[in-house]
């Protein structure tokens, strides 16, 4: 197996963008990534693009056939994976695989969603397909209430609080407020959160992240060749999937993500790290309550302490670890998609020593975490600095 | 690169399958896999899904999270992709590569549709994902309309005739009344096809794939261990894989898919043989113009000579290239996401002399060709007896 390196990612802006399609997310956020690996199309073999709903959102499939064509990648391979919200970390996974197993050498990976041209009502609907419709969504349960679920026994069996999760959100504003392609550039208090509308108790409309627009790109190349393309490679030391039943009600815990547990164990084997090495991870907070367990399975701290470690500051930029410095998929926004391939970029960002007001004094070590559904798919990647 | 081998197949039976729902149909295809294969779940390392349109025709995305949950197969990697119509060519190939390059050792692949649980027009705007929407779709065009375009144009160029389309669904049907799998179990006549409901001219409701549930599951493992699980394993030489653009107004050519070439030509370098030594071939029939175009486009004829080719009975079962064996889209069905797969499962059966009725004497080398939407993906596999 090779050793595989991120040498070039790109964003577009997220937030509301009605101005721009699918396809000139996707576009833009390539053509900012090709210029960061300064290089251009007919340099790429291989194409895998994550997307999650775009079938029902903007009534498209085949949608890298339509990002090779409208990329002017063709006649690469062009394949899109999809595992509801962590289909941008695993086409980086299987983009990874492409290029460890020395089937390709320069592969982009791409994550995109478009979300705001359909009402909220059918988002909501579409979004509903990454958990089990049968038993859970056709009986009348949403994304907010089964995490609600999830919160109140969290609350239950360790004395979590509404302000720890609050902390959460506070924290990712703070970091999205220097985050220029962050959806919500602006810091909140505490009694924002606190004060605002319940959506499903006990989590409020400030626990839960937005509906966004949005594409995010990552060039990987042999670690052996990222030189040619960049003075500062950041190498994907390890790359783990895992999953569990697809219902809450199936698992023998909700208060825990055992495809965390499983694919982080995998990873930091695979990387030779432990959970204290990592200086910034970027985790998946859909709601504030996602981040406590995911800090939690990843083992920031020991299970039930999530709450407390936030509360304490100790998650915050420049802390004891800094956790979602983008902003999160609270404050920065979460194009369903994109969002597993915007850590990648954001850690490559921190590791680079490029996320300005937002930098990680010293980071090495980065850490992403990208959740599908309910928990029932989960890559965890780890990336360092090549020396 | 490790070879790889098909050690197990496993499909539903093709057709209306209201009884059964779509994890009904794709746990069944699996178990049968499983047992083909002489494994058990717990010998599965990784699992690859293709399905294309299940966010939009049973509300549920993330399916390779519920297959895993449903066959009994977590904590492993399930990964889902798709290429529309080509979703489980693309899902066998990316299956492959994982097995070939060493990350994986036991792979399952599966393909799944579930299609008539939504009215024809639903299933219709479904399909409608597979092309352009922006450009063709939302103007009004229709798959069958874009087919339309192609034939009409293959008639201009070559003077292929309607009657020479007919042959092909006259041929298919006769190959799937010999196969148990298949939805449409009867013989039909010239007479029958030239005498059917006009869909869109020159296209008539015989020269059409139908509506279809159905599922379809491979076992890959590496050659080297392929004895332990099977008498007889089929060896995968050759797995390519190309794209075009996506909508008809954009291409050269609307006669030929340029991904089927450029699929090809890799295909068979990798495999070292050239179209003569294919003994049989599954190739992706939605509509009869498409196989003409396949078999001019792999190279069994001339461009432009498939009509006469078809016509000749030179594509019959056991004549110069058995073609469609199975029955192919027109006559076994089009379930979207599993045909990819059960493309493999014919070949295997013929490579194995298992294919009873409708079995190709002799066969040595099979060859199959999955076309998403209108062109713009394909996969091609070369498989061959191991000896």
């Amino acid at each position: 197996m090779r050793r595989v390196a991120v040498v070039g990612v790109g964003l577009t802006k997220f937030g509301e963008n009605w101005d721009h399609s699918f396809r000139d997310l996707i576009t833009d956020a390539g053509i900012h990534a090709l210029a960061d690996a300064n290089m251009s199309g007919a340099d790429i073999d291989a194409l895998y693009g994550g997307t999650m709903a775009a079938g029902r959102l903007i009534g498209q499939e085949h949608i890298t056939a339509l990002i090779a064509d409208f990329m002017g990648l063709n006649p690469i391979p062009a394949t899109r994976v999809e595992a509801a919200c962590a289909s941008g970390g695993v086409a980086l996974r299987t983009g990874y695989m492409a290029v460890a197993s020395g089937i390709h050498d320069h592969v982009v990976v791409g994550g995109v969603e478009k979300m705001t041209d359909v009402s909220s009502g059918e988002v909501a609907s579409a979004l509903g397909g990454a958990g089990d419709q049968e038993w859970e969504l056709f009986m009348g349960a949403t994304f907010p209430s089964l995490y609600a679920l999830m919160a109140r026994r969290h609350m239950h069996e360790y004395g979590t609080t509404e302000e720890q999760m609050a902390q959460v959100a506070v924290k990712n504003h703070y970091n999205a407020a220097r985050n220029k392609y962050a959806q919500y550039q602006k810091e909140i208090t505490l009694e924002t959160v606190m004060k605002s509308k319940v959506i499903s108790s006990p989590l409020k409309v400030f626990d839960c992240s937005p509906i966004t627009d949005g594409a995010a790109v990552a060039i990987l190349v042999p670690l052996e060749q990222a030189r040619k393309y960049t003075d500062t490679p950041i190498e994907i030391v390890a790359s783990a999937q895992a999953s569990d039943k697809l219902s809450l009600h199936s698992r023998e815990s909700i208060t825990r993500l055992d495809a965390t547990i499983i694919a982080a164990k995998k990873a930091y084997a695979q990387a030779k790290v432990e959970p204290k090495d990592i200086d910034v991870a970027e985790v998946h907070d859909c709601f504030t309550i996602a981040e406590l367990m995911a800090i939690e399975d990843l083992g920031f701290c020991r299970k039930g302490e999530g709450g407390k470690m936030t509360a304490q500051g100790e998650t915050a930029l420049n802390a004891k670890i800094s956790v979602n410095t983008s902003g999160g998929l609270k404050g920065c926004g979460h194009p369903v998609g994109a969002t597993g391939v915007k850590q990648i970029a954001e850690i490559v960002w921190q590791l680079r020593g490029q996320a300005g007001d937002r930098q990680v004094k010293g980071a090495e070590v980065g850490l992403t975490h990208n959740v599908g559904g309910s928990g029932a798919t989960c890559v965890v990647n780890i990336l360092k600095r090549a020396n």
